[in-house]
């Protein structure tokens, strides 16, 4: 059994963490951390989990963080790379869901982030944590820049089409849409339910913090230069991301190709479904679980695709991702303890 | 393995059915009917079961259902007593999810659903199929009449209560609340998203056919005539119950004693969570999983007991009842294929 | 023109007098204060007011709320009885929102409100602001209580029965359900969308502050004791509010003569609409309108009356009211401002 | 007072007519008809109306359209065109919320509805009903076709842009969404709370009927070829529709000569409201109002412009705009009756 802690378990990531590690069968939950909430039983904050988990919160400093076997960070951005490397140093597996570790360049974190990163140096070894583009490279690693969610959805669309070289790179358009959970567990007015019920917006539109993300990834795709437009909204949903992806063609090719591209692709992976062509991809068709579905468009067969992309942002876009890659690192099936189905309705 | 067969797996205890059986280490999902979608595979209409559900609907004349050990009826009241006498005599046993088999008076069931029953005889080896108060006969029965959603949880609210005779059997006060889910998956103006969402409201306050079900339940609970005020109201919510019960007590107890009585009563029950005295059960709290929650309160310690009652209507209210009833038939582990935790948030 | 002050304008009880006061067509609004966001438009903190309210909110001490006709808290409790003495002795009329002046009873308000009353005996000429009960005194009033939303119903609900003396006054039972507005614009976690959404909950049910208030005012309509059972519910709606009202009649009275005495009692009433018996308001049907809508029913023709009741708890039970208050204030016709239509779907 | 006749106001546009005409100054509501709810009170099948229209449904025999001075169909798609010709002989005005008078061209007409045009010849009279970008031909109209909701969206959004001839028309991107209200009140399945809530996704990707009617409408304000791409979602919320315009500048100008240009464009529209640059409106900023908020972005400064657009998609986008169209034809103030607040929260 892979023991396993948990810091931050308090908010939306950590708990959809403990819904999966709960019913892991290689996994015995050994700690999970939180300053404010030391000695609660984690069943009375969440009593979604009364009767199986018995965990208590407990203070960092009681956690004994170094005795698991690896550690999943559900924190803001900026805990984990304070703790990291005392924990790999005493041999500990790390895991971050949050920003730490996902950018390699240093100066795009610190302007994005508005913080300095404390060990640089540990970024070198950090692994991006998104196991169809990169799985071989987290089985061995021992550090984990889990993907953001928006990312998540933005690299496996693009990706069959930026690797094949047959769209315009430097003119990607991304339409995403998030559940309001994307934005954690917050006590936020705009987060309120009569702030957020019923209503529809964009936001951040003139910059947010996943381009940088996106776009280093992107860019190892394609051997010409990447430009994106990214635009996130905010959905009256709790869970649930849906990407519009537009791209241009740059080449002549008929849509049983292009559908045959992505299929290849994905062939052999458990959570990437590519849908028939011309499908719509509902995100309610993944909550609760950890599979992504992807659809492809073609409006009047012209030179414009459309990629739909759904996915759940806390399974996929984090939590579930986050166990895929725990998975690989223990030499484990990838699948192993994300097999819920989806709940629909 | 446990050979299965769905008739009506359009609605949505159908496709619960199928989410939980689709992942069910005892079951292979053998047939499942649909007059109308006869050769559609069934994660076409339901994209949730893509790559997990291989499964086409069949039409009722070809799917061979004599050849299950078990079929389910998630069908519209009617059709379970239709098919069900030629399934037993071929060996079948059967579970239906609607009301053909919950009601032993013949009288009440033609009164309360407008048609005739077509097998009578059968009413009376049918077992009425809430495992936490019929265990044994549900064990070794044929024929279960999966209870209504709302009766559960007035009967598993009140049953302590009744049954210790410390309440007043007449005056019983339920004002329920359903999500929308409970009206089942069928194309009226009520149920659209514009007319149910932002929205609240009770209806068939003059009269609701769960009230027949319950109140001869519940008569066998107790020792003095029971009277029922039973309100239902609809919820904007897609799934989950939560049940308000109110009760005089007739006696001199105090909390603790009250509480120790219904924890003892469910101490053994796997799906059954007594919660601490004045707790809120919240309906995600079940969502998505098998478990019902219940909370006791007495306002300024006086005569009135307040018992809040949460579950999801699909789950231990349809669909996850159901199997937990045919676990208990083929000898299974009551809990098997019943382990989901409650998707939250 | 009345000169209109508004204290705490930055709550959904504020925005809601600023959507109504707004086009009001005797009012100007001359001040809005709040010590957070003095100099900001107010347009700019709610956009739905731009074009259409020019003011900006001041700090308190610049606001020279003395120069107003009216000044309306809509604040926390506490506020109204700091600032209210000055403003009466300045000439101006205070409509509290909060609760600083509904209770008669000095003892209970600081039990249930943990802090101490600081003009108490202002109370005694302070006068509960709900018109349908209590007209005269208001017209001529310098000071209002305003009713709280859930209280506004019950007393409506109640008031026929208990005044003809035919139901059971120590026995009543208010199960009521509110939108999520009705707890505030506060960033607590509870409140959130990822939290409220998608689920339905009672709370407070040991004991919630609209009791004492209710209590108060039900027992001047009755020659007997009044007994109340309290169980509010927060439903998945921004706006809206359902009282279901359970009463045991004490003599012998058919339902037509009880649909006439309610129609009765509201018959010059613009804002009471008694439908048909039987029917079932829906809160949409009151959503963004003054108007409440009361329904009777009388399940198996049996000794318990059900009584339903709806409004917009933002309007009739909060807003709306108060302006109803206003208007009877000054002279004005009561639906002066107030003739807003549902809005449906 | 304006005669005023509703055919098939049993619909969302038809309540939300009735809503606006009911409270409308100068009008008369005389008429409004259903086949099927002859007889029945319009306040029985919408109770917000209670008390507010007296009116009841009359089949159309009996309805005496041709005694109103103006009848506005809110009917499917091909009803207007079969009645308006006989209206018209009458003297009576006629605005169409449906598609029959929107295109000029028959041929796109009888393709994308998949009807044959019964009165092609009053297409070329019939004028398209856009205040904005079409006031004085509306004036003196004696036939509108309503723009539908996307479309207005679309052509606010782009107008000044495209005037102005400053972006590439071949190359614009429109990703739409909108509440479930604007599918109609209709009982299918896609439409149900429990299918729509909680999720979102695309449809209609490969075409959709509100593409001729835009092309059509955008080819007149550019003196270039247009080419739209246009994806349309569902999101679960009641009202509402959030337009993302993508295009490209094919010139060099700054954000501030951006902003004017949108300000100048609509400096003296009473329902067009730009928001300063880099806002992001929200739905709900409109709910219930006949108001267009627009907000540029231009993300990076770079070539491509980001216009958000946010209407209510029942008023703006449907009833509201045919009011104003009324009011335009019959020389009232273009703002009467049309001057409701947005319902926030």
């Amino acid at each position: 059994m892979i023991k396993v802690g948990i810091v931050g378990g308090t908010g939306y990531t950590g708990v959809e963490l403990l819904r999966i590690l709960a019913a892991h069968p290689e996994v015995q939950l050994t700690a999970i951390t939180s300053r404010k909430e030391d000695g609660l039983p984690v069943a009375e904050m969440y009593p979604s989990l009364r009767g199986r988990v018995a965990l208590k919160f407990s203070s960092p400093d009681k956690a004994n963080l170094t005795e698991c076997d690896v550690v999943f960070f559900a924190t803001p951005h900026g805990v984990a790379m304070a703790q990291a490397p005392a924990l790999l140093a005493a041999g500990v597996k790390v895991i971050d869901l949050a920003a730490d570790f996902r950018l390699q360049d240093v100066a795009q974190f610190e302007q994005w982030y508005g913080m300095q990163h404390s060990c640089a140096d540990l970024l070198k070894e950090a692994v991006y944590g998104l196991p169809e583009l990169n799985r071989e490279a987290i089985k061995s690693a021992r550090l984990i820049g889990n993907p953001g969610c928006y990312p998540t959805t933005m690299q496996l669309g693009f990706y069959p089409l930026l690797k094949a070289g047959i769209i315009d790179a430097d003119n990607l358009i991304a339409d995403c849409k998030s559940g309001v959970s994307g934005a954690g567990r917050k006590a936020e007015i705009s987060l309120l339910f009569s702030e957020a019920s019923d209503n529809f917006k964009a936001y951040s539109v003139a910059g947010h913090r996943h381009i940088p993300e996106t776009v280093e990834q992107l860019q190892k795709m394609s051997s010409t230069p990447v430009g994106l437009i990214f635009t996130p909204h905010l959905v009256p949903m709790i869970r649930g991301m849906h990407s519009t992806l537009y791209a241009k063609l740059n080449t002549t090719i008929d849509n049983a190709a292009l559908q045959e591209l992505f299929e290849k692709t994905y062939q052999n992976e458990a959570f990437v479904d590519v849908m028939p062509f011309g499908s719509h991809p509902e995100t309610r068709s993944t909550r609760g679980s950890n599979t992504l579905r992807i659809a492809l468009h073609r409006p009047g067969n012209g030179a414009t695709l459309v990629i739909l992309v759904a996915q759940d942002n806390l399974m996929k876009g984090a939590s579930g991702q986050a166990v895929q890659c725990m998975n690989l690192m223990f030499g484990l099936q990838e699948t192993c303890g994300l097999t819920q189905l989806p709940i629909l309705p």
